[in-house]
């Protein structure tokens, strides 16, 4: 009998790692998720990470990180999230919503607990097709982080498993993800995409900020209905 | 009037970090020092990172981390610091001491820090002779970081300066680093290498893991006596 490969993957709680977790869960491999506290404007993404994570993962670990100390992003301060901007200039330039390093500081959190687990591979559900602009979303990134990764642990001086980044999404569209997601079951109902949800409507969507209007055209371009419900437009 | 060229600087507290502020500064770096609470066995260090900031950083930002959510350190877990061992061994396998991704952690933050405040430079003093044998100061690992940290963030997308690693100390002995920091007035009875002082005694080193020990070589080797306390031996 051959043992349970591991994996830590960095669980958002939106669409995209939701849908990264079926599928690490589909390839056979025991899940330790991993979410951040990361000063961000609304914690209800981190409830929808709990969720999804309550019956899939062996281990859910979150970390506190103050990412508010460094500032610059509308993610992180008091910046008004853009809304309601055309879905085609997404992905035009870096948004304001882009977080500086915020991948790179996830990922090397998720190298530590791989490294403490013995887990060999770290998931993350990055997209290089549909997504915001973030250069940390990008495959030379991942390819880049990896190398770095092997050189920063024992792996890189000890006979020990080589670290390996899956990232699952990155060519596929939102409405290839969707369809793979429903194929294994995912339910999106539990799920939380937007950057700035209305208050006082647990795992509403405001339906106009850029990470909704992917979400949107994703579901439109599947041909399936959205489970979730959305405030505006 | 050329601009003042900024950088963010990893401030442990101890003798090398307190060489490389000397260093920045009569490179005529503003610099911003950046420190870790990260659940290690005592805060003495950053009590030492403070005063050695105090009057030569613009800036000290202290970041909260949990690495002792991850465990598999003794310098984050109840397991007992090595002491006494020979010098001669140190370097040789990783030790216990090994905090899992701890300069991956510590850079990405930096990263951030440094994009947000526009500095192009990140010092860092990591060393590769007289080094206590973890994976994350060697060479390599630093020029794959700084490969990756410019894919990750604006630099690599947008027509900004590149971030730079400065690793002053990675080519010297301890004696050397030593020699060059009092040739800059740094005043080491400030700096804290231990890696488990004695209680009570403030900034007095135990003497006896590696940290002093590589410690005590250098100041041997550099012919000049340590202004601090060691309590054994």
């Amino acid at each position: 009998m051959s043992k349970t490969p591991k994996a830590v993957l960095l669980l958002s709680g939106g669409l995209d790692s939701a849908t990264i977790l079926a599928i690490a869960r589909d390839q056979g491999f025991a899940v330790t998720a991993l979410s951040f506290h990361y000063g961000q404007r609304h914690d209800r993404e981190l409830d929808a990470a709990e969720a999804i994570a309550a019956d899939a993962c062996e281990r859910h670990v979150i970390v506190d990180l103050d990412l508010r100390a460094f500032g610059g992003s509308a993610l992180t301060d008091d910046i008004d999230v853009p809304k309601g901007r055309s879905v085609d200039d997404i992905g035009d330039g870096i948004p304001i919503t882009y977080v500086p390093a915020r991948n790179t500081i996830f990922l090397s959190h998720a190298l530590a607990l791989a490294e403490v687990e013995g887990a060999e591979t770290i998931f993350i559900g990055v997209n290089a097709l549909d997504y915001s602009g973030y250069p940390d979303c990008r495959p030379e990134y991942i390819a880049a982080f990896e190398t770095m990764a092997n050189l920063a642990t024992k792996s890189g001086v000890e006979d020990t498993g080589r670290v390996h980044l899956a990232t699952p999404l990155i060519d596929m569209t939102k409405a290839d993800i969707i369809r793979r997601g429903l194929e294994l079951g995912v339910d999106y109902g539990e799920t939380l995409s937007c950057y700035d949800p209305p208050l006082g409507d647990e795992l509403a969507h405001c339906g106009a900020c850029d990470a909704c209007l992917l979400r949107k055209k994703g579901f439109s371009e599947a041909g399936v209905s959205d489970p979730t419900r959305y405030a505006l437009y």
